[in-house]
């Protein structure tokens, strides 16, 4: 298969207003103060490309399942991604001014208020699945999967802010640590509870986990590229902020052309996990090649 | 009922070393970065009097059930409540330099540690009730509770810290909309989360639910009476906070008098709720007393 950038999923940008509108229903039937309303509304629905929820709506398809049984968990996991973005962006972490071209939440109301919003998007992540999931035993499930990644997400951060790693780990070691939790395990819970919405058989769950553990490195892999060969106007955040606070990323350590390597052997990892799940796992697949060669 | 401080209930320290053994052997199984671990130990592993996740026992206990069975989220319970004071201690909240008698996390570490161990407590509550409860019916039961709480708690905050009230609100109705959201949600989820695992009855969670909600105003008051009367040796934190940043409380709005009586009201109807449970219901009614008149 080719990786073409002419592949974007059509249906990408049609999930993602679907996802958005979703959102913006539920954040509206939830009583909360209004000041805490606007800042979630500000970077919740503030637009960005929905490849983690679109990733639940069609992994739940492509074991069999009707994409519409993944909705509640394709918006948490969005409103889980999207806490993470508000706290990573705080003073004490990156101290971003720009997220998606608009400023940052701190920058555009408070830090207290860029904190708060941040604890209420993770926690309304678990309240919309216990709400918005008829049984209560797939919302169990589909919590426990979220917990865990968001625990690994954050360990991730750790790893990559504040690394405490034994001193004789591999530059190599550290970096594939720091990735696989800090992207990695969303993108893999994405996938998972798409699969677990459409009541996957073991081996379908399986290749479902492959297929995301694949794109999932090969995601940050892309990103670190970006971060070196784009504009701050391209990205829509500011470039190159990596190499300002020396942090460990696959071009550092191991070159441009390695890097573009790695992506392709990632990517074909992934497709061959889908090939058991023959013409379903088509956007999945499209997807896969669009994020290989994504340019912001 | 006589309010007497010595009927503080004779389980209370040993229900505490129970949670915090579970707690610790809980986090010592779950894969964390080595300074992770540290700081949430040095958070959820340091003491404290444990009032909430007792609430969880003894409320499954008052409805008929096996305490045991509540124990996960009793655990649960005191992460979230660990984690909203991580926070809350933050530079951009309440800038706390002491808690519980020792130095807040962001000192100890750092602002960023601060922040990740906060939301990992937040996550890993969820966590651990999705991986130690065996029904995923009780399970996602439970984490909707825990989540709709944690949202008004953090709703609370920011009606506290950030507020945005019509301005035509009365200083009363503000301030009882703060109590009921920043400290009673999390105490009423406490209790109901542990009727629910004990399979309350629907007449039986309605009783502790109004004991709840009365408790809940009531332990909001004694705080804001110890803050104004206590030295901090005495608190373990340092003292009338509130008054240096001119909050409203209940002694500033009604007075000390007032409070204090408002204070034995709440603790009468908090035993009037809890009538029809009979001598199960002891111990909670010996921690109304206790929470009504203690001194810290």
């Amino acid at each position: 298969m080719t990786l073409d950038p002419t592949a974007l999923p059509a249906d990408l940008a049609a999930a993602a207003a679907e996802v958005e509108a979703y959102l913006a229903t539920w954040l509206d039937r939830r009583p909360l103060p209004e000041n805490l309303r606007s800042a979630i509304a500000h970077v919740l629905l503030g637009g960005g490309k929905r490849v983690r929820p679109y990733l639940t709506l069609r992994a739940c398809a492509a074991v069999g399942g009707d994409a519409k049984r993944a909705m509640a968990a394709a918006a948490a996991m969005e409103m889980v991604h999207t806490f993470s973005l508000v706290h990573d962006d705080l003073p004490a972490m990156d101290d971003a001014p720009l997220r998606r071209g608009r400023p940052t939440l701190h920058v555009r109301d408070s830090e207290a208020m860029a904190l708060l919003a941040g604890d209420a998007l993770l926690s309304l992540a678990f309240e919309l699945l216990a709400d918005r999931i008829d049984s209560g035993e797939l919302s169990g499930s589909l919590c426990g999967e979220l917990a865990a990644a968001t625990n690994d997400m954050i360990a991730g951060q750790v790893y990559d802010t504040l690394p405490d790693f034994p001193p004789d780990t591999p530059p190599m070691a550290r970096l594939e640590t720091i990735h696989r939790n800090k992207t990695g395990a969303l993108i893999r819970c994405a996938c998972r509870m798409g699969a677990i919405c459409g009541d996957a058989s073991a081996d379908s769950l399986a290749s479902i986990t492959a297929y995301a553990e694949a794109v999932g490195l090969m995601f940050q892999v892309v990103d670190d590229l970006l971060d070196v060969t784009q504009t701050t106007e391209q990205l829509g955040k500011v470039a190159d902020r990596d190499a300002d606070h020396g942090k460990l990323t696959y071009p550092a350590l191991i070159g441009l052309e390695a890097s573009r390597a790695e992506i392709n052997r990632q990517a074909q990892t992934a497709l061959d996990a889908l090939a058991p799940l023959g013409p379903p796992g088509d956007p999945l697949r499209r997807l896969c090649g669009w994020l290989a060669v994504r340019t912001r």
